[in-house]
C-alpha cells in the first residue's frame, strides 16, 4: 500500500470551522471521498485532488458502503494522501467503524481527525451551554431508530435520565419522536429546540417542547436538523413563547 | 461598550485541531483569557494580544468565576477583540452560562466559536467510533460528582442505559467512579478505556473494565482523562488483556 486514509471530519457546514490539520491535509490530498454536507469552500481547499462524490442523504441516491470502502481501498494503492471527508465528526454517527474494518483488513493505514460535531455548533448559535451548574451534568447524543411493538421506542429509554439531549437526524418522524420521548418519561412540557442548518447563515431554530415536535417540525426547511432537549432550554423556549404559550415560534439567530 | 467577547474552543490540546476560525481570532485579539490546558503554540497565534491565564485545574491555585467575568466585561470597554480560550469546546461542562450571563447583563456582545470536545479527539486516538451500528446509537457525556447518602451516585443513573458513556474530568475518584458505575446496574465487566492527554503526543491509553478503574487509574500521570465505557471498546480491550485477562494493561498509540 502506497497511502494513508484519512478519515477526517468538516464540522459542521461554516468552512470557517474546519480544523487547521484538516485544511492541512485537504491541501495535500491526492484524492478526496466526500459526504453530500460538505460545504464547497471546504472542498476548494483541496486544489491538487480529484474530488469524488459518495454522500448519503435519506431518501435520496447514495453510494452503498461496501462500494465506498473499495474505493477508499483502491485510492490507497495509487494516492499517498486519500481524505474521506465527513460531515461533522468522523467517530460519532457516521458508520466509522465499518471502513475502518475495510481498511485494516486491506493493510491500509488509517489516521483519524476528529471535527466539531453538530450539537456543539447549535449550542453556539443558540448560547446556550449543553451543561449548566444546577441544571445538567449530563447529555445524550442520540439518533433516533423505530423499531416494532414493544421495542418501537428503546432508543428514547437513556433520553429519560439525562439531562439534556441532543437528537441528531431528528427533522423527519417528530411526532414519533415526540411519542418515543413522553412514552421514556420526558415530560411533554420539557423545553426543546430544533436547529436547522447549524453554523451556517441560513440557520433556523425552532423553540417548542417536547409534546408540540410535530408542529414545529412543520415550520423546518429540508436542511439537517438537530433536536436539543432539557431544561437549559427553558429561558430559550420562554423567550419564544411570547405572546402565545403554545404556538413554537421562530427565533432568529 | 467598545468590544466583543468571543468564547473560542480550543480544542483537545493539539494545535491543529484549532478551528480556522479560532486561528482567525486569536491573531486579531488585543487581549485573550486563556484556561491552564491551552497550548502554547496556541496562545503563540496571538501575535498583538496580552495574554492573561485564568486557568482552573482541580487542587491548584485559580482565578474565581466572579473575577474572570469581572475582568472580561472590563477588557470588553478597552479592545475590540476579547478572546476567551477554553480548552475543548467552550459549551460543553465549561461554566459557560454564568459568564454568558454576565457578559449580557453588562451589555457586552458575545459570539460562541466550538471547539473540539476531549471525547472525540480520544475516539481518534483510539480508533473506535463512539458509535456503531447493532451495539451502540446513543453516547452520554458526563461528569461524576459525588453528594452524600442515597444520591452519592445520582450522576451515574443515566449512564446505565447509555450504550456509550463518555466520562470527563475521571482520573480522580476511580474507585468511586466504578461504584457509582455498578450501583447504577453497569456490568463490572463492560469493557472501558481512560484517555490521558487526548491528541498529544503524550497520550495515554489505559484498556480495563469497569470493576478495574480504580487499579487502571494508577497507571495515569497527572495529564486530564477522559473514561471511556461501553461494549464498542471489547475489541480495544480484549487486544489489551493478553496475555492475562484481569490486568490492566497499556496500550500504545
Amino acid at each position: 500500500m502506497r497511502g494513508t486514509v484519512y478519515r477526517v471530519g468538516a464540522g459542521p457546514g461554516d468552512p470557517d470551522l474546519l480544523t487547521l490539520r484538516a485544511a492541512k491535509l485537504l491541501r495535500q490530498a491526492d484524492i478526496v471521498f466526500h459526504d453530500a454536507l460538505v460545504h464547497e469552500e471546504t472542498l476548494a481547499l483541496a486544489t491538487r485532488a480529484r474530488i469524488v462524490a459518495v454522500g448519503k442523504r435519506c431518501g435520496r441516491l447514495s453510494t452503498a458502503q461496501r462500494f465506498i470502502n473499495k474505493q477508499l481501498v483502491e485510492a490507497a494503492r495509487h494516492h499517498a494522501v486519500v481524505v474521506r471527508l465527513k460531515g461533522g465528526d468522523p467517530m460519532l454517527f457516521g458508520r466509522a467503524q465499518e471502513e475502518i474494518a475495510a481498511l485494516h483488513q486491506a493493510g491500509v493505514t488509517i489516521e483519524i481527525v476528529p471535527g466539531i460535531s453538530a450539537a456543539l455548533s447549535a449550542s453556539a448559535d443558540i448560547g446556550q451551554s449543553l451543561t449548566q451548574r444546577g441544571l445538567s451534568r449530563s447529555v445524550l447524543f442520540v439518533t433516533p431508530r423505530f423499531g416494532t411493538g414493544e421495542n418501537r421506542h428503546e432508543w428514547a429509554r437513556p433520553a429519560s435520565t439525562a439531562d439534556t439531549v441532543a437528537l441528531y437526524m431528528a427533522s423527519r418522524q417528530a411526532a414519533e419522536i415526540s411519542d418515543g420521548l413522553i412514552a421514556a418519561g420526558v415530560a411533554p412540557s420539557r423545553p426543546a429546540v430544533f436547529v436547522e442548518n447549524a453554523s451556517l447563515a441560513s440557520r433556523r431554530m425552532i423553540a417548542t417542547r417536547v409534546g408540540d415536535l410535530a408542529e414545529a417540525a412543520r415550520q423546518l426547511g429540508g436542511g439537517p436538523a438537530l433536536l436539543l432537549v432539557g431544561d437549559v432550554y427553558q429561558e430559550v423556549v420562554a423567550a419564544a413563547e411570547i405572546p402565545t404559550r403554545d404556538q413554537s415560534i421562530q427565533i432568529t439567530a
